[in-house]
């Protein structure tokens, strides 16, 4: 029996999507729908807390959203606020102890929060608090803002959500609920995205604020996006209305380019810039750049689709869906025990032998991660009678691990830190194999225009210091980082 | 809360996919895979019997096809011959009653047996046997092969069943397992798909003979595709070997072009063709049938994206993935009282604006049946921003329906028996609207080639006499038929 | 892992509990509530049928009566009539498909049917039937008499069934709904317990009747109890009111007694005599037949304990429980690698050591069938320093098989039909063994006063043919029946 | 549709049962089959954390304890060191918060703990660590205890926990886990019982050390009672060895009566006696105190029955199990519209007739809480025929409500605080009524002997403070406790 992962994919995960709705009467619906379309970016756990002016109310499960959140158990989640989240995760009674959001009582009253990214000096911060007797429950970055948030000294609850976020390092996109007010905030350098919104009044329901990662959420429910929350920046939404501070000063803005090459829906809005116009621009640049004649232009579904067409319309050779995805995946298959070669990766993919046989195909996918992936891929289109097979991948090659949010593998598993390309092509066993530039990526993604990006897991420069990681990781990252 | 359905997109349901494996160590962990790559044909049961030469052992289950066979499920199948079935049906307890495979004991020994397709004598058939004291447990058609069977006059089982196929009459294709036999038999007409197989011998496992209803099912077995079990063919696979006979003059060859149209995996051959490559050509011959001027083609995913690739190369008009679909779709959706138009939809597709605002678009599809969701679509697609919008459809408009095998609607409910091409076209608020033209699909399909198609769902000329239909029917029909 | 069953107390297991329900604005929920009440008949699947006058509506599920019928799966069987089933049987896809009632459409409507007992002719029609070209779905005897009915030439269902009936040999206590009317029959010797009641007209409902295997399944639902079914006897209760005939000749009563040692519940009535009754008789006559002195007087529970009173009652012995039974019993039980001695037993009994220490002993219980379960108990005692342990058994000794609706193991495994009394005494450990005479058990049920009874199982004679037997077992059996 | 639940029962609840392990190569198996034996004290949540000498692994869930401890679920509890917790709770989110062993890490390391019984000074405490920043993630005592051993200056963790308990008031017997040492404690006067085991040695597997709440537990485990922990004393076992500390003077004991009234199994020692002795001395007692000529001796079962039998033997008159007990009771019941009288009552207990007719029953019950139970099984018993009803309880009126650890209802819902005696009897409508005497309870139960008892819900003297009672309830208790 194999468990079903999208790592057959060797794909990498972002480990969470969030969202807030305020003064709606169905609040906790909308945090669901919400989370529904953000499952992309977490599937395995999702939550919901709700307010009422009064109380908070939780629910969070392992498992789809669509699963967990039954009518059921919405009719528990009362109230006119809510937040929610989705995430990856590992099995396990400690993985639903991890997810959010979290709840607790403190000295500052009741609240619920929840945050997409990961803090990098979270175990030092933590290390202090343990020192003075303050006690854990789970090992998530998230209790540790918690604990600064009751240890501060500030006066109102607001100013103590200002003080414990100066104190944190790293990336987070963070929404908060009290019984009556939504806090949503970004780190000083706009990591991970979170966008604003607003569904408009109706029929005597006055307007709702919403935020989301991702303005496909709100599509969904009806909301108009308005603006990104800015780095460093902290909005309250209460009874008194809408108000935004600097809890920081905004350091140079280093948002994740991943989110446009992988992670974000093509119809959303991420970093203020369409995410399909990226994409598609991402595969006519590589089209530019490393040309080969060929007779087809076919996709690794469903991540490589638009790049693909992109390159197929600057190229002029033909798009073909020459791999079909099956996608009645359900949690985990039965193998036969007389092994079929490449089993995993043809339950999902199966190539359209009619198309490509005979064929010189150029393969686009988004990223080679550890590599297995692609080489049985490549065997597929092979076995399907292709001719060549021409790689080529809508961004550079990934040699350093993410310490902002994105579960990478650690370096020694990086294919690309630890062979040349030439070797990665002969390993996938390409005819041909191009990575797509930095600069050309960069432009790609509209650098420069509105946003400038972080792109440590191709440089292995990081725009923070890393007070957490191991020291073993450290020589590794040093290494690159001059 | 809305019940998730394809009806969502207004689509036709195939009834059933079949999978037969023949002297395999793991007869039934191959049968299970074959029903998981033929899921799309149904999905809401599914079952497998298996037989060791002695006896069979059978379950069957509303759900999907991964989460009913768990290893310990499989673990209770033993032996190296199994039958396999996925179906869509209604809930309750009399679905799984009419779940097949079916298994019964009578003088000819035990058996089971599953079949794709619909009878148009099974009421008739039945009705005379309970005049004669028979019961009937199912309202299934299977049910009355299987009496047909058991009171056969013939003495052995092949003769038996050989007698019973010939009082059928309709769209079948069957496949039936004895404690040490497969049989594999379609219909005279060959309305619906069977396809044979063979994995090759290794290592001291003999050669494996599989069926399937399409050939996606042999690819993630590693079976390679030999030849369609032929209209009139019953093959019967045993310890002596395989023979083939057919039991009924073969009639004329009436294929269901459905199939082609939107009901198989691309990545199957159908009827010895390559359904993507029909597909593609249906676009093609639809641009030159319908041209329009615009700047954009877009798909109505999934089962538009082929012809609207094939339409846009043809035209030369850029093609674009302007409506994102969400694949993570549980089994329902709790919908907010203040209710979100068009929300069904929305929960499905999700309009790329920053690509559609100020375009023109034209939107291909493989069908309208009711009209209902392509009114929301179009709606959809102007609420994003496009300037025009011109439909497109890749086959005749739908004014029939199916008795051999496929859900229709009644006349009443299907839009084109009861508006023209214009008022459709108001309806669903596209600029344009045009079908593609019978002789055009026919050709698209490579009508003549290999296959000649039924297109009744088009034209309302029945192959057939139509004996169970009632009498409101057939006055519909007849009308129809002239 | 050991799996929970009863058989760790070693008991012999009645096959179903029946229930019928005539002319009440809630039946299937009355159905349900007397399946509840008769669970200790059967625990391991359970069904209803309902019907509305014009529909038969069925579910039927393995588990515990009040873990199927939820009510959302009640409001799915609407209607003034219900017929309900509760059994035991074994795992399974089969086990399903052999639960009742069953429920088939023929040429004289559709009916739902379940019963209690066993038919000893039922091979022997089915083969026939089979021969003729019926097909069964099946393994059930019930199935067999629905076969009958279709089959009869008789004209009206009634007359069907009353032929049906007189074709059948065994034991069966049957109720079966049509649309509009319950049908309730008993054979012809009276084997199992079939009664009937009505629950009194009240605020414009009108009066219920009612049948059940036993009258604790009226006290829940406020029927009042009437009188038995009498042997040979069908009761049909229709819009037209209730009528009774005798489909056959009542032959000599052969009622088993056996429900009044074990099965059936001590609050019921049973043939019309109370069950608490019989068993405080059966302890009081042990105590006359064998005497022994002895210090306290302890029961195996639940079953033994009634009994158990009746002897210390009789014997001026002081009763104590001296065994705490543990009723928190879930499904299966991990056992320890490091086995724990009598661990199955101890899971369900505790001895308690501060009674126990340093007494004589009389345990009493109401059978030993496989001796096992004794052999462990009788460990226990002594284990808690019990000084002597004298069995009494509030039966004669077990030695032969029932074929008229109990599960009973082979005559291999039934310890008395292998060994003497001493030998017995020897292999569970204990000081003194002594079984109630047959004479003292028909006397403590009432033998001769209303009923008389069979007593097969410790005599080995057998009140019917036993066409259906295999012939190791009628060699087996025949040596007892002379 | 009501839900099942003892309350239909009327008792009262012990809040805990625990269980710890200490060196046994199957640590999480004992710990679980400790909890089966248990779960008469909280049969709504278990947990088990176990540890292996570095790590502690934790699983705890709503539910029974052989539905939540699958195989599966104790091969992720690996390691020596188990313990183990059973509890009554509230459904939903916050009852799973709430469930035990909760499982911190804190600068003394990880620890998991469990605990019986109830502090009356937590909400104090915690008020206090909120002021200076401490967060709370349950509303629970265990968190609080938690919190005490983080913030103590002392430098061990023993000196920790000797250091926090002396700073808790109330009733606590509590089990602790670190990776390699368990901790196991009794407050200091001795609430609730805990008491100490052993497992002999065996073939190369050492000694191994056990607690439990009730002797019961180390019955099936194959381990032999040796002491009772000792009130104010903690003792600790680990790789050094067994050792005790009174980490603060023992109070005068006052260990709760409540135990051997009715909370216990009757087969366990409790505080070093025989919980059965106890009960039948108590039904001996009450038939000393308030004999009454009548023809038969009824318990309402399971917990009257030993109470009765004592009754019956000193009285001479006859007991009978005049109430059969339902004990196939699953966790809701669907409850005709037309409602049946008593429904519930009826759902679990059914009379008797044919004993009960025309006879004079003393009725036999452990306690009188609310008293709508009492009155509904005096109807019952009078419907069924008895000329009389005695109704005798084997305590004093409960008339305080316990703040150690006992689910009792607010004084108003108590019927024995609200009227006098004759109102009762009137109230549930028996002919007499009679409680059992205090200083004949406190005979009964061994007072002096080796004991001393609490009997607060008796009498309203608390042998504590109560800081954390609110000012309502104060009032009510102050009153009383003059």
């Amino acid at each position: 029996m194999i468990e079903e992962t999208d790592d057959l994919f060797d794909k990498l995960h972002e480990e969470c999507g969030v969202m807030a709705i305020y003064n709606h009467p169905e609040a906790s619906k909308l945090a669901y729908l919400g989370l529904y379309a953000l499952q992309h970016r977490g599937q395995e756990s999702a939550g919901i807390a709700s307010a009422d002016g009064i109380q908070i109310y939780r629910h969070k499960a392992m498992g789809q959203v669509s699963d967990i959140f039954t009518a059921e158990v919405l009719a528990k989640l009362p109230g006119r606020l809510a937040i929610g989240h989705t995430r990856y995760s590992t099995s396990g009674d400690s993985a639903l102890l991890n997810a959010q959001p979290i709840s607790v009582e403190c000295n500052k009253g009741r609240i619920a929060l929840a945050h997409n990214g990961n803090l990098v000096n979270a175990h030092e911060i933590r290390a202090k608090f343990e020192a003075q007797g303050s006690i854990f429950q789970t090992t998530s970055d998230t209790e540790v803002v918690v604990h600064l948030i009751a240890q501060s000294r500030e006066q109102t609850l607001e100013d103590a959500v200002a003080d414990a976020l100066r104190r944190i390092e790293g990336a987070f996109s963070l929404v908060m609920t009290t019984p009556d007010r939504i806090f949503a905030a970004r780190d000083a350098r706009g990591f991970r995205p979170l966008c604003m919104g607003r569904i408009p009044a109706s029929e005597g329901r006055p307007e709702t604020v919403v935020f989301a990662s991702e303005t496909c959420a709100f599509d969904l429910i009806g909301a108009n996006y308005e603006r990104d929350v800015k780095p460093g920046e902290m909005i309250v939404v209460g009874p008194e209305g809408i108000h935004s501070r600097y809890y920081a000063p905004a350091l140079e803005q280093s948002s994740c380019i991943f989110e446009h090459v992988y992670f974000s829906r093509p119809d959303s809005l991420v970093f203020g810039r369409s995410v399909q116009a990226s994409r598609d621009e991402m595969g006519r640049q590589l089209a530019r750049e490393s040309h080969v004649d060929a007779d087809l232009v076919i996709p690794v579904p469903d991540s490589g689709v638009t790049a693909a067409m992109g390159y197929a319309a600057e190229s002029g050779i033909p798009f073909q869906f020459g791999l079909i995805r099956n996608h009645y995946v359900g949690r985990t298959f039965i193998e036969p025990e007389q092994r079929v070669r490449d089993f995993g990766v043809k339950l999902k993919l199966n190539p359209v032998r009619a198309l490509i046989e005979g064929k010189r195909v150029i393969l686009i996918d988004d990223s080679i991660v550890r590599g297995t992936t692609s080489k049985k891929i490549v065997r597929l289109v092979r076995e399907a009678g292709a001719k060549e097979v021409h790689m080529r991948i809508s961004c550079p090659p990934t040699i350093s691990p993410c310490f902002y949010g994105v579960d990478t593998p650690s370096k020694k598993q990086l294919i690309a830190a630890n062979m040349t390309v030439d070797q990665i092509r002969d390993y996938v066993g390409a005819d041909t194999l191009a990575y797509l530039s930095l600069e050309g990526l960069k432009k790609a993604a509209g650098e420069g225009d509105k946003t400038s990006y972080c792109t440590a897991c191709y440089t292995g420069k990081y725009p923070t210091q890393l007070v957490d990681v191991h020291l073993e990781d450290l020589a590794a990252v040093e290494v690159k980082s001059e």
